[in-house]
């Protein structure tokens, strides 16, 4: 069970778990983000993987966040633009989505309970977006064993000697660059995802702008400056 | 943050947590179970609640838990009707919801954040329903844990020498009997409570009625007989 958002993280957080010999199944959660681009870019994610034989499925499935308000993403504040890296690195941004990771992963949690799947992908990542408390490593194994808890297969395998489920967050520790690298060795199509927190899609949300000046613009241009690779990304700036 | 499913334990556990002198949110969530009557409930218990100055507010949000299977309370199987006590305590039934409690927590964690709301009542019941993994201490524990990892609030009140989120869950070792004996001391409105996983209703779901047969109602009947209190609840059977 990947978490598919759409981004370069989650998409190369998909490669990976191929790349290890897991069979995927991903989810994207249209949850009230200002834009539809992420939704279209994780919807043409899954379905290169199955032109591959990769992917054996991609669900998406909606909450209403924006509901709650209270993050820039919902569209209760402007997304922040041209902030400088140590600005980037202070602090929770506008841009936190309450509790956001927490609801995914219990979303991915429900959805693998019912497929038998034992072991969940994110791609969060804790170097570059040190604020947001949902990306720390103690979150991912604080929820790895509530999952083990919460669950009919968490408690049931353990009694059966099998393991439960696992959390996976393997871009946890690496820069952007590094995650770039990885993402170009394992063939990922880095031009067809969406980073960008205000993006401006063309004609049926196919030709996606980046805006090129908010906080994941700019960590994504710069991990592809320090990972020295072509950086395909359409920006409109 | 109070979560209200509209049934007897989550009517009471409201209600202790007015008298505990909090000033209480609801949150219900449409989930795709199968009938209305429990949302119609929710919001007729909030709003008599708002009527005795008492609750603030009430949310209602949907999440189409349904899309992913898996659950009698969703359409994936027949609602068991008759079952014995010893058959009810033993196992995880059908009507087990995969990560039900873990996406509402969830849920009501991300509205209370955008409230700064530190205090989430959920009324779970580990002696009558031993077999639902979400409602075990271990795991509201290990919730307890994981919001204060995964939120603003939970990361800057302790830096500010304040107290961060904290799970209630006042219901847990009680029995069925005593909730009743509680709710009744606190004058909650059974009669307009609905606990029956498969009820019929009546004209704009007002008149619901009990199955009486469905392991909900076998336990809400127990409940009230045990207590020695007049049981109000409407019965088909």
């Amino acid at each position: 069970m990947v978490l598919l958002s759409g981004g370069l993280d989650s998409a190369t957080c998909l490669a990976i778990a191929v790349e290890q010999g897991f069979q995927p199944y991903a989810l994207t959660v249209r949850y009230g983000q200002r834009h539809e681009a992420e939704i279209a870019a994780a919807t043409y994610l899954a379905k290169v993987g199955r032109a591959h034989g990769r992917s054996v499925g991609h669900d998406i499935i909606d909450i209403d966040l924006a509901q709650f308000g209270g993050s820039a993403l919902t569209g209760d504040a402007d997304v922040p633009k041209g902030r400088s890296d140590v600005d980037i690195q202070t602090g929770i941004p506008v841009t936190y989505v309450p509790a956001r990771n927490t609801i995914f992963l219990s979303l991915a949690l429900a959805r693998a309970e019912t497929l038998e799947a034992r072991d969940i992908f994110i791609g969060v990542n804790a170097m570059d977006y040190s604020g947001y408390p949902d990306c720390r490593p103690e979150f991912i194994e604080a929820f790895g064993r509530l999952a083990n808890l919460a669950t009919k297969v968490g408690v049931e395998a353990p009694e059966r000697g099998e393991a439960g489920i696992t959390i996976h967050a393997p871009l946890i520790g690496m820069t952007k660059s590094a995650i770039v690298e990885r993402g170009h060795q394992l063939d990922v199509d880095f031009a067809r995802t969406v980073s960008c927190y205000d993006p401006v899609s063309g004609a049926g949300g196919k030709d996606v702008l980046h805006c090129g000046r908010c906080d994941a613009c700019s960590l994504r241009k710069k991990g592809f400056k320090e990972a020295e690779l072509p950086d395909p990304t359409p920006y409109s700036k």
